[in-house]
């Protein structure tokens, strides 16, 4: 089955190319950008701004190909894209929790930002630690890098 | 912009319609389901085995329109959609973290669904709480509605 999205908005940050930046926003710490929402999508705004923190759903949009074994940016060996978070992905959505400074008018202004400049943004959720917090007690082959994600940064093997 | 996607499987759960669904992951424990990945993207499952949640991306197929003002499940008040985790969203993407419990071949076995029956998948990302775990202290509208997300159950206004 195929589905058909468009972008609410863009996504503006300091990162313009695909090389150096933070690879989670974990690691993307006091880093802004700003969100500009198309007009057409501002009424959706409402109430957002008593959130601290958003969910941000977008479009990889320098992400060129789709491969199903990967080496991620935190390991030497590959592993299958599922199980990572790289941009590769047969659908190239991109996933990131932004802390939210402010809301005027049709722009957001974000902190923590882990993504590239000139991304279009596919969706907003507010983030509730209710809904999103779950004891993961396993996390696969990331339990071997642990602690490398604060200050890891990408390259562009992806572009 | 405009963006093709296409299913990578299909979502199978005891929720046949849109009525009496657990509204969160946090509501549905225990709920059992499975995905059966297409073939041709199987490969991208290795190491997946190695987590305990998985954050599942999929398409709200049973959504018809988008609305802007909402009012929520949890709620009668109205708010703007992005303030909410409603299906009929601009672009109707769901996100819930489950746990998965075991992977055979291209079937999964998950737990804690609160997904209906035969939803296209999107994507799967590994859940990782230092990647996904936010000190969110704010969290809007519903405050007021706190502890009430266990209990509630979906009904067909969004169909």
């Amino acid at each position: 089955m195929k589905f058909a999205y468009r972008s609410i908005g863009i996504i503006h940050s300091p990162f313009k190319t695909t090389k150096g930046i933070p690879i989670q926003p974990a690691g993307a710490e006091a880093i802004k950008g700003t969100i500009h929402i198309y007009p057409e999508y501002v009424k959706g705004l409402k109430d957002l701004d008593g959130f601290s923190h958003i969910i941000l759903l977008y479009h990889f949009h320098l992400n060129r190909d789709s491969k199903l074994i990967v080496v991620p940016f935190m390991d030497s060996r590959p592993h299958g894209v599922f199980s990572t978070r790289a941009p590769c992905r047969p659908n190239p959505i991109g996933l990131s929790v932004v802390k939210l400074r402010k809301i005027k008018g049709n722009i957001l202004e974000i902190e923590n930002v882990d993504i590239l400049d000139q991304t279009p943004l596919l969706d907003i959720k507010p983030y509730v630690p209710e809904f999103d917090q779950f004891p993961a007690d396993r996390i696969g082959w990331l339990e071997e890098v642990r602690g490398m994600v604060k200050d890891k940064k990408s390259d562009s093997r992806f572009d």
